[in-house]
């Protein structure tokens, strides 16, 4: 199990803005996710995350609709309200799972590291 | 109410990496507190999180320290496992909360956001 949170790369955010986006998607993905699941994510599997990079709002609604229609429905997008940095109500990560390792795999292999 | 999370800049984690470490002190802190505070904090002050920088993992436990010394036990170490961009078991992030904002801001005041 892990969790993958896709981060867009063309809203340039600083690093500390970016990191808690990224976390706010953490959160709010493992909220969509029965509690015995988190937990087990939490205890096996070291609350494993990928942090994956997108590079416009587009990409990441292409694989947020990639996961709906195979039925993973555990994603969380983060619309940015506290920061003059970049617009508000932008969307600025998207958060998904935990879930299965080889589903999200197949998912997002195209997909490259932040 | 909001979560503090410090982030250690000695180690010059990459991005992605350190999104990730503070995403696991995140959750790692909110599961500290009762979850009716983790659901108040989600609810009414949409997940807020500051992320701050300490130079060091010595900064990191004196501030670790003060929080312990004044009650506030909802503290959560981040331990780096699986890269080895940095040292294994190395301490990366320290995440506080979510607890009280007038709490927090005296405790961290004189640290800058990273």
């Amino acid at each position: 199990m892990k969790q993958v949170i896709l981060v867009r790369t063309d809203l340039k955010m600083r690093k500390g803005k970016l990191a808690g986006q990224v976390a706010h998607a953490s959160i709010g993905a493992a909220r969509t996710v029965p509690d015995n699941q988190v937990q087990n994510w939490l205890d096996k599997y070291d609350q494993k995350k990928i942090i994956l990079k997108v590079s416009s709002l587009q990409e990441m609604h292409d694989y947020e609709s990639k996961c709906i229609e195979i039925g993973l429905n555990c994603v969380y997008e983060v619309v940015n309200t506290g920061d003059n940095q970049i617009p508000v109500n932008e969307v600025t990560c998207l958060g998904v799972g935990p879930a299965d390792d080889e589903i999200l795999n197949e998912i997002f292999k195209d997909l490259k590291l932040l």
